[in-house]
């Protein structure tokens, strides 16, 4: 499929009707995706959650739900650090590999200055690169460490990510005590931590290829509707791995966004129809499917959690049993700060992408 | 050098007198360094400054000095923008390579959610990767780029950083209005961005190594001491670099770290003397170079514009007109964010580094 078909649509009638037409005019092909000749096995994972994620469909998959909010711990901030901790250490466990054993952790998370992120890998001891891409974190932590498999930089690096419904409202919107109602575009940030051991060797799923997004803001400034915000950025990066890739959403058994939520995928699926690339029933919401609608959470869950637990559980069990063999996991990131938005700026958001295959 | 040089010092009287023998006796040696064959070129740069670090010793090799804050704009956060867009289109036009010939933006900074680095992303269109290592963020992007490069993923890539007084204080420590009285520790944070175009091709310097530090934590909480608290960590990933390369710091035209201070890197030379690599002549630190001693700014300058300024002008100036053929540059990142701090945290930090060779 060419570039080309792009133009094809100009007759939004939704959300972003005035910047649709734009973007299909002034597109310009950029190539954004990488491919790997020695692609990197996943060889062991861990998807920690709390209670309100333990009771929705994905609860199952699983393989820890944490039930008391703060974990034991005085703060929200130290049970969203052991949740990664736990996360991090049942996915070098689930490899059988050393501790010593792997030579790099990506990580990073929605609290300012990713300290979530920082004080696990202090008490890791392992060497570490911190990332930033809000909710999207965990797709570029793939992303870059299949790049230094591939490459034979190191053998084992260890990816990962936790969000908390505590610490993101607090920090990002308001604090629980105030109670502050939530409009029904709202999302729930996902208490959960996911992490995931890649390997030069290994027979788990493969990661084939990445893509790197760019950011995309289409003027939106509401920090209560992350899905409608981002679900121009899932467009931009599917459509330049689609081009990037030759194919279509159809060789693929599974297309997952992050965390754009009910509204939020509806909003991507009615921009990709416009660019020419129809979702068809392959194409799901981590965010959609990780509350039940009876859970009260609106459009669903958000956060860096939300991508990295479904992932790092029923996704990835899914891709080993055999249900899926070719995966396109583009989660999805909103990069404001509360205090850009307050300063007047608009939302940027971006999606990085990687391909799983079985 | 053997790593186990590293156990000939135990009696240090100093700040870390307990930890040092602590570090000394527990030390493992990981492979932190790789290398490159090929090394990616430094094919542009460039460097902006604020009115106090144009009056100081690197000023007359800083390509653009602002002498007003908030560069026109209402907040300082926009005037961030605007320096690290300016050092970014600086860097890109300075090369003559195209815009859209450049394949990837790594950048971060320190504010909550790196948003400056955000916005300037969506800004230049180009694919784009947030990282966020403090104070050490520079050093990061080089090392990633320079992989990705080496790799042959991409042609050209940008890396940039940048940080402003007025921000860094608002947001870790205390509103410039309060007029709060600093303590003679304290370090300057540079109002300044530095950004680097990195290509597989050109002739400029090369980057022949990278190496990705551990998170160290020696028991800090002093959120006006950073010098003091990163210079283990730098310590740390200079020992990984020596052992990994075979080198002793006198194989090096120049040692750089990134925003230790007068304090900071008087207490890494001790530290690197007790370990058994005394540093020389040829150890320099961004942070004490950057302001003069009539500046008032007690131990130096700080925050990830720091040496992301001194780099790309006064260094790279330098190894371009062939003063310096081998440069190891280790930027310093403290991880803490004052919300960690105020939970009764201490303060982790780390250190990435590069190897640049003319």
């Amino acid at each position: 499929m060419n570039v080309k078909t792009l133009h094809k649509g100009n007759n939004c009638d939704f959300l972003f009707k005035d910047k649709m037409p734009e973007f299909l005019s002034k597109h310009e092909y950029t190539r954004q995706t990488i491919f790997f000749n020695n692609p990197p096995s996943i060889v062991g994972k861990m998807a920690v959650g709390g209670c309100k994620e333990g009771d929705g469909p994905v609860g199952k998959y699983l393989d820890k739900v944490h039930c008391e909010d703060k974990i034991g711990e005085k703060t929200f901030e130290k049970a969203e650090i052991d949740m990664l901790t736990e996360a991090a250490t049942g996915a070098i466990k689930s490899s059988g590999i050393k501790k010593e054993d792997v030579d790099l952790f990506i990580a990073g998370d929605l609290l300012n200055q990713i300290t979530s992120s920082s004080y696990v890998a202090r008490d890791l001891g392992i060497p570490y690169a911190g990332i930033y891409s809000a909710c999207s974190t965990m797709s570029e932590g793939l992303a870059l460490a299949s790049m230094m498999l591939n490459a034979g930089y190191f053998d084992n690096i260890l990816c990962a990510t936790v969000s908390h419904f505590a610490t993101a409202e607090r920090q990002y919107r308001y604090p629980l005590e105030y109670g502050c109602q939530r409009p029904p575009y709202a999302q729930w940030t996902v208490t959960g931590a996911g992490a995931t051991l890649l390997s030069r060797g290994g027979n788990g799923p493969k990661i084939t290829g990445a893509t790197f997004g760019k950011v995309v803001d289409w003027g939106t400034n509401d920090l209560n509707n992350m899905g409608a915000s981002m679900a121009p950025a899932a467009m931009s990066s599917l459509i330049a791995m689609f081009n990037d890739t030759g194919t279509e959403p159809d060789d693929f058994d599974l297309i997952l966004t992050g965390d754009l939520g009910k509204l939020g995928s509806d909003i991507l699926r009615k921009l990709m129809s416009e660019a020419g690339y129809p979702l068809g029933q392959n194409y799901i919401d981590c965010g959609n499917m990780v509350y039940g609608i009876d859970q009260k959470c609106y459009q669903g869950g958000s956060g860096c959690g939300c991508s990295a637990t479904v992932v790092n559980s029923y996704v990835l069990d899914k891709v080993i049993s055999g249900e899926y063999k070719k995966v396109a996991y583009f989660a999805t990131g909103a990069l404001m700060s509360a205090q850009s938005c307050y300063q007047g700026e608009t939302i940027p958001c971006i999606s990085h992408g990687v391909i799983i295959e079985a």
